[in-house]
């Protein structure tokens, strides 16, 4: 098996620097007087499409070569994944399709279509999306880009990682979420990479364990009906991302329901970020880990922010609209 | 009258940029398209205590004399100014007292004594709250900041203006809200110090329209039972602020109340940012009067992000909980 090098993910980062927003490093004083700590929150949540995703992404398509670009690219996602694809694809002049579940939010199928991709339903199951993007791939020749499952989206989303540390040196922990493993490995890979000694810790919600139960019995755990709002972080480990893990990372520290919305009330309230359930887990980990890293140097990866506000700005329209009448 | 310079300005700025937050300034690619403009957004809502206001108080609770020092300071406020200023004096050692209507929302309350100051309940008039304060003022002889009738929290609130023009270089237009009038004053000052060209566009909702009516008029109109979701504008002008807009300020744009929540929506689904809605009310401004915008460099205060997001977080407190049993 070929691994991944801090060298891919400096070449990824040279590839994608120009059209990925560097996102800002913000920190909170609220924050380091509860953990007694330097943190640095990453801030992915103001990347293009709103998340992390866009990176690897970017480094993904930018590699096809000629013909697949001509073909396509396709790839099975209803999350951020998808529309992070179109757009990668769209500023590239690549069609994207994208398979959906027929379920999907409505809001969501909208957003993937205004980045220009064609979307293709199918049933809401794991089998059927497989199914239809590999049917896809055969028909049409398409090229599919899995959300982490591949080497060049995995290089990408360590540039986040990549950027934090030179822009802030070395740091003694990084909190990163796990869900299907393609954040964490590509971070682990850029962080150890710049400094041995970093500890990387994987955060997962308790209610969607697999990767933590996977790494500790040395084999890849399905995510069977995982009940967690962290909805980024429902999937499990592949292959290519499990063993990064296994070599990588030092700790993976589960979170509950409970303390994943603490830490993003915390996030919203006190630093004035939207960020989504997922993007929160981290926090909550080191939040209730931190009597162990007490005067460190952290960093933490605020992976997205694509939360649906709809019902909250309902009550705004509603709210103005009773009183001026 | 003694006029407020650009030279005060600069002078505050030294004296608070070791202590407030150097904010960060954002852009957007989805409202650049928008405007057809470049568009450069002073995060305000990232300073401590979340809001403009601690600019202004630490300015002026710096400038205290020793006896003031040893005295103590008043205000009258349910609003950020009572914690911008409840933190200054903390931060010098200072007894803050601060007057609020004995309806002040408990998170308000709370947060305020937070900071350590001690809170003085009144009735829920601005009669009350004036001679409240001007009572505890005439019995303990503490000194009054006022939060925006004030020459030091008027050059303080300008420094938000000087970081942006310095780091980002000469604005065709700035955009900033209307309540009482400081952060304008303060903010137009700044500006056309540094650059005369630089159009100033108030912007302030159309259901409290007094600051439009005043300047319109050539005198001061109260504030008469102003019914805005932008809880932070619903104050009328001073004469002190009064003066320098009618100077300084080249136009005021009235927006909706639907447009101002339009505005709050777009920064926080597609920006992630958390903007109270009186902070929304400049971005609502420049969308509404865009077409005579176009091609230029244009600066928006975003001047606070203090939201009460009980009920929303409420809900996904419920959510996890239902979800779980």
């Amino acid at each position: 098996m070929k691994m991944i090098s801090l060298q891919d993910v400096q070449e990824a980062h040279s590839r994608i620097r120009e059209h990925v927003i560097k996102t800002p490093v913000m920190t909170s004083n609220t924050i380091n007087e509860m953990t007694n700590s330097e943190v640095f929150f990453k801030c992915e949540n103001f990347q293009r499409v709103g998340a992390f995703k866009f990176r690897g992404a970017l480094n993904a398509v930018s590699q096809l070569d000629e013909e697949q670009k001509t073909r396509g690219v396709v790839t099975h996602s209803s999350g951020n994944h998808a529309q992070a694809l179109s757009l990668a694809a769209s500023k590239l002049g690549v069609k994207a399709t994208i398979v959906m579940p027929s379920n999907a939010p409505q809001v969501k199928v909208d957003a993937t279509r205004g980045y220009g991709a064609s979307i293709v339903f199918c049933e809401p199951t794991v089998e059927s999306r497989v199914y239809t993007a590999n049917e896809l791939v055969k028909q049409h020749g398409y090229f599919l880009i899995h959300p982490y499952d591949n080497e060049q989206i995995i290089a990408g989303a360590g540039t986040a990682a990549l950027e934090l540390v030179q822009e802030y040196g070395e740091l003694d922990a990084l909190f990163c979420p796990i869900g299907g493993g393609g954040l964490i490995s590509g971070t682990s890979i850029a962080v150890k990479g710049l400094s041995e000694s970093t500890k990387v810790i994987g955060a997962e919600p308790k209610q969607a364990d697999d990767a933590y139960r996977s790494i500790r019995d040395g084999k890849i755990y399905p995510s069977i009906k995982p009940n967690t709002i962290a909805d980024g972080l429902r999937t499990s480990l592949a292959e290519l991302t499990f063993n990064i893990i296994s070599e990588n990372v030092d700790e993976i520290v589960l979170v509950t329901e409970t303390e994943i919305v603490d830490a993003m009330r915390l996030l919203w309230e006190r630093m004035k970020l939207v960020v989504e359930p997922s993007g929160a887990v981290p926090l909550a980990a080191l939040l209730s880990e931190g009597k162990r890293f007490q005067k460190q140097r952290i960093g933490v990866i605020l992976s997205g922010g694509n939360v649906d506000l709809s019902s909250f700005f309902e009550n705004y329209y509603a709210m103005i609209n009773s009183e001026s009448s």
